[in-house]
């Protein structure tokens, strides 16, 4: 082979949390195995911590631990540098600094490469380096390697993912031991599968954020996480997924994009799913992308999204590809480089199918005037459940076909001004069945 | 970059039927894309095929057809051959003298590459060439490719498939429809899920070569085809479905691999899957593979295992690689051929944990009999149904827990020997709960 060798490759860590123990471990229990594999022995020499006098269980006795980052992004012995310290400052300047002093850099920075992908992308081509990422989004689940080298043959139609552990757990819980949001929250919380402050992972920012980075990808567009409509799952009651079960769905938070003749959708909401699509067996803290290609057709991806060893797998992945690369001279091939920004097409002009749940006076002719209001919006109604909830009051469950949101909303406003109605209790949207 | 790029990369296919045909319409479709991707423009100059008169819808009219075969091997404007016409020979030929030529060859054909694989490897690697099989196993799921890198961090401790598509329908049909094995495989025939002469899918054999294939890779292990063990599915009934959903499980053909302390455990069996593994929702000719690494954990990949387009989706993948390894010079890289043969543990020295249907006399003590000699053999058991079939006869379905094989069929023995059973009616193995 015409090739050079490196018998020994150099990494810099920053960050030694969570994943930076996590890959530290796996560098060093799997070690033989990747060094035949990669024909260079892989060395973590620094770590980057805020305090290098606190305890760690798994700190290889070998790594020097420092506060000076310089010391770490400026080593000329230092081949490839793995961030994984999180947040936007300073990893983004780390990065910048390791690119210009000649390093490959890995990252599982989430945040970084959805608000920041492209300018790092730009420094990455302009000082001939690579950028990994492959950890930034669904954990241990290998996705962005598939979908730009697995699926290259493909133009990919849609992806829909769930992709944020913490609120699949929460739903789940809700689902299977009917516990409340509040409940199902804290033991979330409780397991380490909730932050103190949730409010990113409920209101549907960490999804996406990963959905930005995916869809880029998937559609080869800039996307913008601005253009990416967000609702929380804090709005979900037993009572819904009681009555979605009921009507054959699971509620689930999706995060959905698709290419289409006018642009591309992106969206993140709770959804009611078929219970026989592949995204519904999907439970507790796993993640899974589905994805539909024009030659593949559906695939998905299911594993763990999050946690130390998962995270540090597809660290470690990007790292032996790097070595690789390093090898083989292959300095620079961001195929992001090359992406246009596709438009996007509002959600008021997205078509949907939607799932309603309302209060009305339980009297005649109630039902008829919500159906009219309906239909004269030319919303049209797939499914329908009524039950009393008590003397007066008739609990009303409704889905539609789909329908353009603009025109279900407008319909809705005159429903909420029925004399017969009570309240409007949800609405959720509903994935239409393949 | 340091790279010379070659404009155009010339093809030749060897084989135009479904796959041959899919390929040739993916290169047409996604062409401009697939050039962005590559820096190439990819042209199938050359395809083999027995008869060039015949009608093919999709054909692109710059191709030249051909029957002859050392004049695509051979020719020196092409850069890479694509076998997609199955079978061993003259395939296996066909291949060695292109590798001889200075080819690079992609192969969709799992046979050879399950019987011949080390001898395939070994050519290339005597000729410093690269031979990529990405479409042999899965159809259009990515699983070479995911296992070779995606995972390059782990040691893979086990594999499970659904990886043969005829008998997954029928047993999907069986369940959902309660159609009886004749009918479901008719219906299999007649929707193009299941060949004419069924055998190699029905015995486990197309499974088995999958799974040495996947095997192979996972445990990087040189695995013979003759080393798994294989049952078929002709005996599962209705009535078995139906009391393995009693029971909380769905009856799956699964391909296992794992590796333990005293070797490699590799087979194909009928196997009870717990209704709430990601395996037992993967439906009617969809394939999954299901492993568990290391650092990873469990992950999943789902997908069409066959059918022309996402078999060719694989294939061009592999081609797109092929390029790029084209370009930046990587000639060989054949990691199959680091490969130990590591030992393989006799089914009759495993542990499984079994359901038994059997059918006794309705008589007082015959259940005490039966759970008698399964003690004394240290059989325990876990589930039990006991339900009167007609006036004298009664049916009884147990659950072993896992027990050593070898135990359990000894004890099986004595149990048909005892004057109160009538007959054991079926034994499956069933996967622990994780």
């Amino acid at each position: 082979m015409m090739t050079s060798r490196k018998s020994v490759i150099n990494i810099g860590l920053l960050g030694l949390g969570t994943v930076g123990t996590g890959v530290m471990q796996i560098l060093a229990k799997n070690r033989a195995d990747i060094a035949a594999k990669t024909g260079s022995e892989l060395k973590i020499t620094k770590a980057l911590v805020r305090d290098p006098s606190k305890t760690r269980p798994h700190l290889d006795p070998a790594v020097e631990l420092t506060t000076d980052a310089s010391s770490v992004l400026t080593d000329p012995a230092i081949d490839i540098i793995v961030e994984v310290m999180g947040g936007i400052e300073p990893a983004r300047q780390y990065i910048a600094t390791a690119l210009e002093h000649g390093k490959h850099v890995v990252t599982a920075n989430k945040d970084l490469m959805a608000l920041c992908g492209y300018e790092l992308f730009s420094a990455a081509q302009e000082h001939n380096k690579n950028i990994y990422y492959e950890a930034s989004v669904g954990g241990g689940i290998p996705l962005i390697r598939p979908i730009k080298h697995c699926l290259a043959a493909n133009r990919i139609r849609s992806i829909m993912g769930i992709i944020n552990g913490t609120t699949n757990y929460i739903l789940t819980q809700m689902t299977a031991a009917k516990k409340d949001f509040q409940d199902a929250l804290a033991e979330a919380q409780a397991k380490g599968f909730a932050e103190a402050d949730p409010k990113n992972d409920l209101e549907g920012r960490d999804a996406a954020y990963k959905l930005a980075i995916l869809a880029s990808l998937a559609f080869q567009s800039v996307v913008n996480v601005d253009d990416i409509a967000t609702e929380s799952i804090v709005e979900m009651s037993v009572r819904d997924i009681m009555y979605a079960d009921e009507l054959g769905f699971v509620i689930k938070l999706l995060a959905i994009g698709e290419e289409t003749q006018e642009g591309l959708k992106l969206r993140v909401h709770p959804t009611l799913v078929p219970k026989d699509h592949p995204l519904a067996s999907v439970h507790n803290e796993f993640n899974a992308l589905f994805l539909v290609g024009d030659a593949v057709g559906e695939l998905m991806f299911f594993g763990r999204g999050a946690g130390s060893l998962p995270t540090a797998s597809a660290v470690v992945a990007d790292v032996i590809e790097a070595v690789h690369n390093i090898h083989h001279g292959i300095e620079n091939h961001a195929i992001e480089m090359t992406f246009a920004a596709k438009p996007v097409v509002p959600m008021s002009r997205s078509r949907s199918k939607f799932y309603v749940r309302l209060k009305a006076k339980d009297q005649p002719g109630v039902f008829g005037s919500v159906a009219t209001v309906f239909g004269d919006a030319q919303v049209s109604l797939d499914m329908i459940l009524q039950t009393r909830r008590d003397v007066n009051l008739a609990e009303i469950v409704l889905v539609t076909h789909e329908v353009v949101e603009h025109n279900f909303y407008q319909a809705l406003e005159r429903i909420k001004q029925l004399d017969s109605i009570r309240n409007i209790s949800n609405v959720i949207r509903v994935l239409e069945r393949g």
